[in-house]
């Protein structure tokens, strides 16, 4: 019994969440909240009772996006894969997401922009999904020998966004310069494994 | 007289394009008719006589904005340096816009990110915007010898629009960045002047 009521108020969260998360993404934050409690089928009620507002709402929303997003991007656990091969595979992820129909851009990105304010709890998290790629870039290029880790980090991860705003902008998918550009970068940087 | 009467029109679609252009790019595309007639002194049947739509509004503030944006970031007409200078020119000056305190990314990427489409008309005059800059650094990547002076070209943009983002989501000026990224790719497209 106690499992079941727990469970109930975290399926109504994880429901609006993930409700959240697709509307925002494909319409932009400006979705209101009553079309986003209906399609949620939650209670404007409830959306208040468990976040102070909406822009909570949309924090939390990318916050929940954030796993699935990396699991999706970076290369497995297991993959004993050399660095540059690691690094590289994360733009190969990014190549088959602007290929996908429904690519608007990378959804922390594109929340950051569109929320206009640096201190808006989604660009936090905007912002923390990015330095965590970062992270993923310099650990990296540091086990490759890169001649700046940190510089080549930061490198890459405009690349990653740059073909992400591309890929917006043209309506196309890369075909391939996501890679092109990385390799370029890493090479440049004398990490050629 | 007939001077007159011509100029009054067209000064009513100046100021509603600039404070548009403004609202826009502060707020985001989602500022309401209401708000932006109010804010740019024109009635709303004003603006219906100018404009079809408000889409077409948001699309005409940012054609509006192109000659100004490409002044500030192309180097001018009168400057003989190398390729390799005028190409690092424009990186220059996106440093210096993204440390403005207003800076809220590329005003063309913004609007593509925050209009969910690509059919929209302000999606049309991004990708008209991306692709001059482009087509100015393929320009001078072949004027400078470049490898493969259409995949740098691009390569660059990228690059560009990396680090808007990039600036956005930190809330901080690129400190080097772009300029460091963009002599990184003309050295492997081995474009040294």
């Amino acid at each position: 019994m106690t499992d079941t009521t727990q469970a109930a108020p975290a399926s109504t969260r994880d429901r609006l969440l993930d409700t959240a998360a697709e509307l925002f993404y494909r319409d932009g934050i400006g979705v209101g909240v009553e079309v986003l409690c209906r399609a949620a089928g939650v209670s404007k009620r409830s959306m208040y009772q468990l976040f102070g507002s909406k822009d909570e709402v949309v924090a939390a929303s990318l916050e929940r996006r954030l796993p699935a997003s990396e699991a999706f991007l970076l290369p497995p656990a297991d993959d004993d894969r050399p660095p540059r091969a690691r690094i590289l595979h994360v733009f190969e992820r990014l190549e088959v997401m602007t290929a996908e129909a429904d690519f608007r851009g990378c959804p922390f990105v594109a929340a950051a922009v569109e929320v206009k304010s640096p201190e808006h709890p989604a660009s936090l998290v905007a912002r923390r999904a990015k330095n965590a790629l970062t992270a993923f870039f310099q650990g990296e290029a540091e086990r490759g020998g890169a001649r700046d880790a940190a510089l080549l980090a930061r490198q890459l991860t405009v690349v990653f966004d740059g073909c992400g705003a591309r890929a917006v902008v043209q309506a196309q998918p890369l075909d391939g310069l996501a890679v092109v550009t990385a390799a370029a970068l890493l090479d440049g940087a004398g990490m050629r494994s």
